[in-house]
């Protein structure tokens, strides 16, 4: 069966009325809607109408709350809390971005942190208005476990990945947005169906011994990328979005997930810093350009997120090709 | 010739002095022989005495100035500029430590751009007594190209170290410290002194072609760990301790220098963190510690500092050997 060939705005309508029939009212809905539709136009295929099913799931288990209203504190003059009361996570960073960017542009440097809400997206998608504002920013996030410490056996950390996006007035900012673990579980998992085997050092078996088998290492553990120095960073991440912000590790959000095919509930980290204020001066734009052009000058480079953009500029002219078999899918949930 | 065992207040006795004999005032030089000593207390033994002699070439070629006075200077309610006006960069540090402190204190999160500052050392020492005050902390660092950009050839980031610690009151800090290289430029002189290969995947020649073969890789450049991902967090460091700040990029602090065997100038990217603001109370050390002891309950696993900690303990105890040949260095200079 053919790609269907869908504009982006009725990648939304599909996205949000789903959401919609499921029990979501439409801000919340909408603010799902807004991330998927993000991830199909810029490419992101595994981050787009993929993840309705298990949006879709959590509302229907009545984990998420699809008719939340999240609240945003100011804890400190840098510090804006939100807490999401049980909704995904981009209906509450909707709620509070505005008073982050805020106190970013009044302090120098501000965070978010973002409590009770479900996290199931890229990170990108959450840092683009941020750096559009003029700001650079941080995310990052846990999930539940499925990376080994370094010199460990068994699964601690999420795939927890991390975002850090730099302004580009007049362009669309550089976000780079990545697991810290070596490879992506979803990636494994096709690895396993089409019968390959995975590269050394991506994974261990159930017992914690490396293996090159996918079905083994499903049933194990990944490994952070670059060894000890991804699993620190990857460590860094548990505790930012774990104990610093008041919300659950990795391995607490497994315990009291209900396993629906969805997000549990978890915590989200966001800073937000203002260079003008950093530096004391507007010098940072034309600074930071001429450093992406020393990238630019060798050939092979490119800077992270090129990829969406160049998808973005086509997508939005041609319209995103969807698989039948996820609309499929979608018609029968 | 045997080591020689010297006491901690030993090694810092001998480190300012000889900076005082090369034109160090007590403040600069002091601040400067208590992260050497540190280093030497804590096993670190490249940024310990060792590095005195490059130190030293920096004061004797007027580089950095022995007699600096930083300055500090609050540019907004969460940014506290220090500028050390060549200084080395422990003492610029000194002197804003408090007021980063405090204004993480009073904002939930800071962040302290240091600028005009020569740094030579580890980056832990530098945070751990922002971390003793209840603060997490993050620092990054560039210096001179080293390392080249995904996909490119030719070497554009330095080696750019970043530190991550977290506060364990009653304990010492959490702290990483890493080069975001895959391997230091030093072992690579160590492999090519002593004949051995280095593993694929950490250099590349003078053309950019993948070696094993520590020379070439000495004329050529390194690799960041972790492939792209290490790629990204190192041009992360180069915008922060770059850009954002008004500091040299590691291709200008190239440029710049007058490579007389000391650090050139450039800048540093330090922010704190408030996690009872944060999180909005109390809760978080015992909460991290929890996850801390699941670290733990594995065999094998470690917190990054441990062993720096086991050292400290063990030379504070019975003294620290070192090596005759730096003694010698020292004394001839």
């Amino acid at each position: 069966m053919a790609n269907k060939v869908m504009s982006v705005d009725a990648i939304h309508d599909l996205a949000k009325t789903t959401l919609m029939k499921f029990g979501a009212d439409a801000e919340n809905a909408g603010a799902v809607a807004d991330t998927i539709t993000m991830a199909e136009r810029d490419g992101c295929v595994s981050h787009g109408l993929f993840r309705l099913p298990g949006y879709v799931a959590t509302l229907k288990s009545g984990k998420v709350n699809g008719e939340a209203r999240p609240t945003v504190k100011t804890l400190a003059p840098a510090v804006v809390q939100v807490n999401g009361h049980n909704c995904f996570a981009p209906h509450a960073l909707k709620a509070g971005r505005a008073s982050l960017i805020e106190a970013a542009k009044t302090c120098g440097i501000a965070v978010m942190p973002m409590i009770g809400v479900h996290h199931f997206a890229a990170l990108w998608p959450d840092l683009e208005e941020v750096c559009d504002a003029g700001l650079a920013a941080f995310a990052c996030v846990n999930y539940k476990p499925s990376v080994i410490p370094a010199g460990g056996k068994k699964a601690l950390y999420g795939t927890n990945p991390i975002a850090f996006g730099w302004p580009r007035p007049g362009k669309s900012p550089m976000i780079f947005d990545m697991a810290t673990s070596v490879m992506a579980r979803g990636e494994v998992g096709v690895a396993a169906r089409d019968g390959h085997p995975i590269p050394e050092g991506v994974g261990v078996d159930a017992d914690g011994n490396p293996t090159t088998d996918p079905n083994e290492i499903l049933k194990g553990a990944l490994l952070a990328f670059g060894g000890y120095k991804g699993s620190s960073i990857s460590m860094m991440v548990e505790l930012l979005s774990g104990a610093m912000i008041g919300e659950s590790f990795s391995y607490e959000a497994a315990v009291r997930d209900i396993a629906d095919g969805g997000p549990p509930q978890g915590g989200q980290f966001i800073f937000a810093i203002n260079p003008t204020l950093v530096r004391g001066d507007d010098g940072w734009s034309e600074h930071a350009e001429g450093f992406f052009d020393k990238i630019y000058e060798q050939d092979g480079t490119r800077l992270p997120g090129d990829r969406r953009y160049q998808n973005r500029a086509k997508h939005l002219e041609t319209g995103v090709e969807v698989s039948p078999i996820i609309l499929e899918k979608i018609a029968g949930l």
